[in-house]
């Protein structure tokens, strides 16, 4: 049972497409006929018989050719019958926006039950109801019913993103969109009635376009077990990390009130994750801060991490960090130091972090970045560069882009400031290195690509 | 002694003042040329005659009229004699930007000496040296020695930032100006030979222009017991944010080598700034998102924090935040719910979190702000505006801004997204309620802001 036809179905039927401007079958209806989705769409409404040109059919039964994927966005009452129509017409793949479910209540959930039984024993797969369904920036089926103006859509790029909460998750899809961060898929699965968190890194552990999983749960919709058995197997492949939010005793019984979900404790979860090999991040900002290091850098082969900067303090601030999350800062060797010290004022520090002090130019970047890596004494490098100083070369954005490539070791940069330093990061940002506006950020990065590596 | 000439001089003098671009001692020359300042600048050179079109003086001493503020720029080893002609001069107030001094070893150390001798049992005071000296926003003295186009400089505002580092300094003074967010005065002191982390927390303590004092430190330069006496006395007036680095054993060894400082233990430095009532920031995100608090918001008269939302999922991570910080989330009572229902549809969630769901409309928030300040049950408002929700009219923005005018209470806000929602975003920051881009990071101020409160 694949779910492939989610997000590369050759033709889209979306019922409950209206011609109303700001109504949810519009934006749906309207998102698929942009001209980026390639496939054929057809509208279905029993009340109209034209959107916009386009012929309107009562029902998926009426249409002539075979559908791959529906999306139903017609009151509650009517979902269950629609449903049982999608069925009938064999569509394999069906996303229900609709809401009034399991998240409503008793009633609610009866009528989530009779939706289930729709499609007990068929070749019919669901997602939601009670979603905003799914992103694909590649094929651009985009079930989204939030128009672009409001809420951004990313460029095409390799991390996945799933949510329980379609506010969270559109949110975040927005920002990655302004931060021109890439993304492979986005899913907001809301009640998760038929298809769960284990289905859906299931399958993005196989999606080719998918180098990492991110995603935000409150709590599972499948079971704990094949929860658990998944994860093992794909977090070997490429990394998960989860934001899991309720893991207080106030905030599990936000999340009752808010999607139903059973939040359990938060230590509970933190330790499954652990042993199924899920990242936790603490917040949505970690989430995507690690998830743009996996996103861009090979998993180091080692622990050994050297922090180059210069700023001394932001240096000082990064290896606080270090030494909270343990991280390895071993000093360079009297030969390694003996080889840097050619560029070096007689003031630079040559420890570990490597201060460069504040008159540093793109030589000292350079040659100490090269040597770190060449010397085989550093799996990786935290590249502090403050912007601001004012005898630092634009040249440096190259030369780190040149020297990642060169060696294939990660490389993390930590930047912060206004339009200067923001074009600069830009630059390295496109060229394959991340920048972190905070040391803490970088180092706290490095050191869960350090941790996948271990593993 | 005042040390009020620093920041507001009728004269300066710029000693090493160069016709050399990019050099040092033309930066800081030419930013007192750029008609911004106000008072009389004259530049001091031994080597040249004008510089500029501006004649240049041999000495302070040939200077005719008398120097409220010196600037030295010039070598380490002339650095001595010229700040004994300063003396001779009469000047109260002295910026040493010349390094080599004590953060360069035992040499450096005697050199330095030498240098306090220079002004002990005179009315002149030092700032440095190694250090960028002074930005105020009012006054516009700026001895920054980085051009405009690579570190901008903030508005004016009523925050205060001094920072040991330089180069922390100005990557945050750039950043606090691509954000747009106010800043009394910045002062770099360096080695803070003679003026340190006390004199300026006293004197900003008495600067009318200051409403919150920040700094970044790595170990004292005055007294201990100095610290405490003026700490304990000014945070009573005004609060003191302070980000300490090098609090962990391997951060320690980072300090000794960047500023000299004596880190110390980080336990001991948080206890000690506990008792003396001063605000502990982790990170530099945290000490502006603090900052930016106190800056807009009157202090809660008590601890009882309402959290509203259009996005349940940014609830739930709202809520683990205010456990974790202990911040007091009470039911609203059953009086204040029935006078917020009337707005609501059935599925909103009136606790706390209050839930106003994806299809929240501005009224919602206008309501349910207005009802829970007026009830009395409440001493402040996280109100999360996820903006991507497509209901949400814009009119929310001016709702809030009026609401926190009406009722002087604190409102805190969340939100992240793109280009729509930073829009809005910023509409509200004008409207002095500073958004925060995590919920997370808009709880924890909130919870300081108590915390101030109680004191």
């Amino acid at each position: 049972m694949s779910i492939e036809t989610f997000f590369n179905p050759r033709s889209v039927a979306i019922i409950g497409a209206s011609h109303t401007p700001g109504k949810i079958g519009y934006v749906v209806f309207t998102n698929f006929l942009s001209g980026l989705f390639k496939g054929k769409v057809y509208p279905v409404n029993k009340n109209t018989e034209s959107i916009l040109g386009n012929k309107v059919y009562e029902s998926v039964l009426e249409v002539p050719g075979s559908i791959d994927l529906a999306v139903i966005v017609i009151p509650t009452k009517f979902a269950q019958g629609t449903l049982e129509e999608c069925v009938k017409k064999g569509i394999k793949s069906v996303i229900v926006i609709t809401s009034g479910f399991s998240e409503m209540g008793e009633e609610g959930k009866g009528l989530e039950g009779e939706l289930k039984k729709a499609i007990r024993a068929t070749k019919t797969r669901v997602i939601g109801p009670n979603c905003l369904g799914v992103y694909d920036s590649s094929s651009q089926v985009d079930t989204l019913f939030l128009g672009r103006k409001r809420c951004g859509r990313p460029k095409e790029g390799n991390i996945a993103f799933f949510s329980q909460s379609g506010a969270v998750g559109s949110t975040i899809l927005d920002w990655l969109s302004e931060e021109d961060i890439g993304m492979s898929k986005f899913i907001s699965y809301g009640n998760g009635m038929d298809i769960d968190e284990s289905d859906l890194i299931e399958y993005l552990g196989n999606d080719i376009k998918t180098k990492v999983i991110t995603a935000y749960i409150e709590g599972l919709k499948g079971t704990g077990k094949k929860f658990m058995n998944v994860c093992k197997r794909v977090s070997r492949l490429k990394p998960i990390i989860i934001l899991k939010a309720g893991k207080t005793e106030s905030g599990t019984k936000a999340v009752s009130s808010h999607t139903g979900s059973l939040a359990g404790s938060g230590r509970i979860y933190s330790a499954a994750f652990k042993q199924a090999g899920v990242i936790e991040a603490d917040t949505w900002q970690d989430l995507f801060d690690y998830a743009r290091a996996f996103s861009t850098q090979p998993i180091p082969k080692g622990d050994r991490v050297v922090i180059i900067t210069d700023g001394g303090g932001f240096g000082v601030l990064a290896t606080d960090e270090a030494d909270r999350s343990k991280l390895q800062l071993p000093e360079p060797s009297e030969s390694l130091k003996e080889r840097m010290r050619h560029v070096m004022p007689p003031y630079a520090i040559l420890h570990n972090p490597i201060d460069l002090t504040g008159d540093s130019d793109a030589e000292r970047y350079r040659v100490s970045i090269e040597e770190c890596l060449k010397s085989g004494e550093y799996d990786g490098v935290v590249a502090i560069t403050l912007f601001q100083v004012p005898t630092l070369e634009e040249t440096v954005v190259d030369d780190l882009i040149g020297l990642k490539k060169k060696y294939n070791k990660p490389i993390l940069a930590c930047a912060a400031g206004g339009e200067y330093s923001n074009r600069l990061s830009d630059r390295l940002t496109k060229g394959g290195i991340p920048v972190y506006s905070t040391p803490e950020g970088a180092v706290k990065a490095m050191k869960i690509l350090v941790n996948y590596g271990k593993r």
